[in-house]
This record gives structure tokens, C-alpha cells and sequence, in this order.
């Protein structure tokens, strides 16, 4: 995010705080009691913590009519207030630019998709624009003001500094992207790679939820890899984690952009998938649904590119989980659509490299189609407004 | 560690409270201006952090007299007071067990090794219990209590439940040697993996210092692998962490006792460089001794089992760092023995496995011996008191 000045007045909400309003983000709403156990905070810390978030209308209070006891007190639940501000989330892919109107609590107001004509920031930049003028006014008839912009992007993302370093989709190489984003709209700008941001929201509302250690797999146009340790996402020092999609698995395996061979992107990615399909057949295949219904027809050749893209995907699980040992690996990602094709093949490759009680970790998979990376990208946008002195500001 | 009852007025150090005082283990002694610094806590939460543990005695403040200003008054520091309690860490090998006296500060004041006949738990434990006992009756010279037993254990450990489940080296599965060593020896008792302990102690006293993310990679009679992200070791939900040693890299490489082929353990560790270099020559070669003079005398068939146990460990880390982007890797273990034969191995492989700004990732090398390792057991158990209700009760 773009550095606001610091103020004494407004400082970042207290560890404390930001668990008890992240808590209730997902599973609330809930008694004061069992914030506490959730959190293991005191009642006297969630009293605390719970306040200032109360005072400044983050979260309301109520009764739960429909728990009504026949006898006694009902019990008052506490939950956040959805209306209270609103967020603007944004993926951009190769093709088209999906945004979301989302409330405080992260639920998608307004979704808009627009195709691109083009990938050179030039191209892009004025449609996103365009675009969030179009959900600001949009915004305007809730009543509540937006109070972020989250934008999410593939490659290598600097979100502390706002920066796309390197992005080989788009081919975009140092875009001070939350800069120009923030001139052009007015908003604070989160940018940060499209996978984290998927996996935050994943933490938050999904697959993710009351789990301490993740990992959630995409597959599709590459192949990416969020990884939450320790309740956090985990960023990488450089810049650089969850590249399993970049284990070189076998040094005779296909050229990969990165110019090592055999790169699990390299096997399992929808482009390698389409070009070892080509290469094993003589039809005329164009895209991704001709070689699948090569597949599902029953050709044996591409069954067999498909069954060792599973293979070279669940070997990458199979590392991450014994380097890791998460509770859970989420697949999704487009490349879902062949996981009729895949999913043997990444379950016997994964049994097969796991070590020990490694294999016990769990392996799910959830179609997560583009509307929620852009939601992804607006819970990114709330965790910078609750983690900066704004939430304090806006009165 | 064996669970102790639940009271209300003995609960574990608040999170302050233990990052204070690590952060003094760390970096102390420091003034009170530097603490809150350093743990980014407000003057006042560093104030409620301190007074318990002044007045229970674990930290001392003082002038700071090498640093008496020419005019105006002397610096304040906070510092942890290593006479205040006593900790035994015990490391086991195969073939000794290493086991030192060590201060709150870890500060090694007594070490102690001895030869082990056999790897039983019928044949370690009495020798384990014996040495504890002697260390005991030394510990009476210093005027203080031993108020913990740390014990190192390669292997799948579940420090939690005081359980080893499985050690490959010493053929141990389901002791519950948590509650074997506490019965024995009258003090409360943390079981953790080997290299995980030696990780507590690299990130309080050594090449971890002050990072929140880094690995370190132990070569040796296996090759194990210490975690830290955002500040915390790596556990693993089911157990498996850091198995760096089983990512099998080569579907054709030599067979590995988990059951695949090629892992790096089977390649780089040093009873597979010691079975690949009777296979490569026809010279007697009894140990690892033997195999480092071939090396040394210039034998290109044994230089070149060296250079692939190189490269498997550069790759391995390459893997590692791709996943979870850390700020260094330390290499550590007897393998160092061998480094000026496999070092230029490890750095291309990680050059080449290393992807993007990965690459940046720092790798260092550092002589651990076991003596440390026992020290990181010793470091658990101060870890295990400062986290239970036992600080307090310690009076």
C-alpha cells in the first residue's frame, strides 16, 4: 500500500484487535465468550480489543432472536457490520479484467468482467480505471464510501513497495502499479500477487478457515501456490514463495520459460498441456477444450499427457507437504475443468512422495472461478485499511 | 512436555512478556528504550512485560558501567540473569549421548559424552537417567534448581505428547519418553525432533539471530532440515517437517530406505556417499575417513560421489527456497567434514534449482557440534518453562 503519513492519532489496530475483527470476519457472528476461546484472549482483552471497533461502527452488537432461549437472557452476538465501508477488489488476467464491489465483510456486492485487447500496462491500465470509476459510482448509491482498492496480479509482486516487478503473463517488468493506480482513482492501493490474494480470502472464507497452516494450489495458465504457516501468508524474503511451479522434476523433461527443464509448469500448465498434446497427436488441436475432448474421447496419447501433468503435480504437493507438513492443500485454479484427467495421477504421485504421516494431509479441491481472486484482491484492501491508522480516520 | 495441571494462578508468560525475554536472550543486554524497538511494543507494554520477570528474578537491570557517559546519566539495561535457573539438553546419536548443563542464558557450564553399547531404549535410557543424575548432583554446586530436561531425538517427534515415533537411527517407535525420562528423573521433560531443537537454539544464538525466516540444513548421518517462518519453528501438522532428506530427485537414482529412489538422503548422506564409493572403487573403504582420503588423494570416481551429493543437496535447497522463500539457509552437521568436496555441487544446483529472486536467498555454513545440539535441547526446555505456569511458581 501506498505509505499514508504516520500520525500518533492513528495508529494500526492492536494485534488483538485485528484477531477478534478477523475472527468474526469468519466466523462470526459470535458471543464475546467464544471470541474468547477462538482467540484465546481474556474477556478482559476481547472487552478491550472489541471497543474501539464497536465505537467506530466496524461491529454491532445484537441479540440472536433466533436462538431465543423459552427461559433467561438471549444470547448477544457480535458480528461486522458489512455495510460499514466498502472495497474494490481486481484480477487481472491475460484476457479480461474482473472486478468486485465488496462490503467489510468481504461479501461481493457488484462484479464486473471486461475483456482486454491487450496485456502492455498502456492497454490495461485506462480499462481499470474506467472500471473502478464505474463501481465508485456504482458505490455511491449504498451510501458508503470505498475505502480501498485491492489489485492482484501473477509473478512476482512487491506489495509493501506497490510494485509488479516481474510478471511474465502480462509481460510486465517494474510497474509502479499502486502508484499509478492511486493517482488515476484517488484510492489506497494494495498490489500483490493474484495466488496470495486468493489465499487470503481462502483463509478467511473458504477452504482455509480456522486452519493455521495451508497451502493452496492453482492450477491452470501456470501454476501458483499460496502458503499460509503459522496463521500468516507466507511472502518469501525476495520476494519468491510457493514456486512449486518451478521444482524442476525431471532434467529431461520439456524446455520451461525459466530455461530449466522439466519445471512442473512445464508438464502441467494448460500451455504444456496443449503443446505436448499437439506433439502426441496429428489433429488439429487449437485450445484447451479441443484436447479435452481428445482426452475425453479416449485418445490414449492424451490421456497420457494429461496423467503426467497429474503426476508431475502431485510429486510438487508431495515436496511442499513434506517440506511444510500442512493440515490442508486446496487445489483449484482453470485447470480444474481436466481434473477428471489429472486427479489419479496427483493422488498415486503425492501417496508416492510423501513421507511418513505426511500423507495425512488433507487434499481438497475447490473450483474458485475469477470473481473470487478479485475478491481475493478486496480482502487484501481491508487487511491494509485495518492494518493502517485509516480505519481509526474513518468516522 | 509432560502436561502439568491447570491453575488459574500460574498461567503461561503472555506473548509480551516471552517476546521480551527472548528478544533479551537474543541481543541483551539492552536498555528499555531498545526492547520496545527491537519488539515493536509501546514503552508501557514493555514495562508490564518486564516487572514480573524483575521480580521473579529472570531479568536484572543495571548501569551500563563499560559505557558511563563523560556527563549526564549512565544508560539502563535490561538483561536475563542466567543464574536464575538451570537446564539439562541432551542430544543422542547413534553412538553417544551428548548432554550439558546450561544456564536461562543456554550458556553451556557443564558438558558431558558418553559412549552408548547399544541403541535399545533398554540399553539408552539407563545411561540417559544415569547422566542426568550426575548432572544433578553438579548442579547442586551452583546454588540454583535444574527446573527442566530437554532431549533431542532425530526422528518423527511429537513434542506435544512427549512421544517419539519413530527414530530410523536408533530403531525406536511410540516411546513415551516425555513421561520414561520424568518418572526417572523427578524433572519435567520436552521431547523434540533433533534438528528442530538445534533451529531454537541457531535462532536465539546463532545464524538465525534476529531473522524471522530462515532453514537450517543438517548433513550428515541423515539430512534433516529446521524451519522457521514469521518468527516460530516449523512443526508440522502431522509431525513431518523440513523432510528435505526425502525429496527423491531422481526416479532412477539408488534406492532410500523410505521406499523411493533417489531422495537425497540416499544420495548425500553419509552412509549413501560411503556405499556409492565402495561401488565406485576397489579399494578397502571401512568409514567415512577412508572415503574422504580417496577424495582428498584425487580418486575421480569418489570426487565425483561427492559432486553428486553436492549437487542433490544444492537442488534440495533450490526446492526449499522456491516453497518457502527464507532469508538464509544454514548448512550445518558432520557432512561439513566433507564440504570442500561437495560446496561448488551445492551452490550451481541452487543456482540453477533457485528461481527469480530465490536465488538472492543467503547460504551459510556453520560447524555445529553436538555439544550445540544439546544446547538446542536445553533450549527447549527453557522454551517449555518460560511458556508453562512453572515461571511463576519458581520462587
Amino acid at each position: 500500500m501506498r505509505s499514508a503519513p504516520h500520525h500518533e492519532a492513528t495508529p494500526a489496530m492492536t494485534p488483538a484487535a485485528s484477531l477478534v475483527f478477523t475472527t468474526l470476519l469468519s466466523h462470526g457472528p459470535l458471543t464475546r465468550a467464544e471470541v474468547g476461546r477462538r482467540t484465546s484472549l481474556s474477556p478482559a482483552a476481547v472487552t478491550k480489543a472489541v471497543r474501539p471497533l464497536m465505537e467506530l461502527g466496524y461491529l454491532v452488537e445484537g441479540v440472536d432472536e433466533e436462538a431465543r432461549p423459552a427461559v433467561g437472557r438471549p444470547a448477544t452476538l457480535v458480528r461486522v457490520d458489512g455495510g460499514r465501508a466498502l472495497f474494490i477488489g481486481i484480477k487481472v488476467t491475460g484476457d479480461e479484467i474482473i472486478a468486485v464491489l465488496a462490503d467489510l465483510c468481504c461479501r461481493i456486492r457488484i462484479a464486473r468482467h471486461v475483456r482486454l485487447t491487450g496485456r502492455a500496462p498502456e492497454t490495461v491500465l485506462p480499462v481499470l480505471t474506467a472500471l473502478v470509476q464505474e463501481l465508485l459510482t456504482e458505490a455511491d448509491g449504498f451510501g458508503v464510501r470505498v475505502r480501498g482498492l485491492g489489485i492482484a496480479i501473477s509473478g512476482d509482486v512487491d506489495r509493501a513497495g506497490g510494485v509488479v516487478r516481474y510478471s511474465p503473463f502480462l509481460e510486465w517488468r517494474d510497474i509502479l502499479l499502486a502508484e499509478i493506480a492511486g493517482t488515476a482513482t484517488g484510492l489506497p492501493v494494495t498490489v500483490d500477487n493474484d495466488v496470495r490474494a486468493l489465499t487470503v480470502a481462502e483463509h478467511w472464507f473458504g477452504a482455509g478457515v480456522g486452519l493455521s497452516d495451508f497451502a493452496l494450489v492453482t492450477v491452470g495458465a501456470g501454476i501458483g501456490c499460496g502458503l499460509v504457516v503459522h496463521g500468516r501468508v507466507v511472502s518469501g524474503a525476495h520476494g519468491v514463495a510457493g514456486e512449486i511451479g518451478h521444482l524442476s522434476l525431471d532434467p529431461h523433461g520439456p524446455l520451461c520459460h525459466c530455461g530449466n527443464r522439466g519445471c512442473v509448469e512445464a508438464i502441467a500448465s494448460d500451455p504444456a498441456i496443449l503443446r505436448a498434446v499437439r506433439a502426441a497427436t496429428d489433429q488439429p488441436v487449437t485450445d484447451a477444450a479441443d484436447a479435452l475432448a481428445l482426452a475425453h474421447g479416449g485418445d490414449p496419447a492424451v490421456r497420457g499427457v494429461y496423467a503426467r501433468a497429474g503426476e508431475a503435480i502431485g510429486q510438487a504437493i508431495g515436496f511442499l507437504v513434506n517440506i511444510l507438513g500442512p493440515e490442508r492443500v486446496i487445489i483449484s485454479g482453470e485447470g480444474l475443468a481436466a481434473y477428471d484427467l489429472v486427479a489419479e495421477g496427483i493422488r498415486d504421485a503425492f501417496a508416492a512422495s510423501a513421507f511418513g504421516t505426511a500423507a495425512q494431509c488433507d487434499l481438497t479441491t475447490r473450483p474458485l472461478p475469477f470473481e473470487e481472486w478479485a475478491r481475493g484482491a478486496a480482502a487484501t484492501a481491508i487487511q491494509s485499511f485495518m492494518g493502517s491508522g485509516m480505519w481509526e480516520e474513518a468516522r
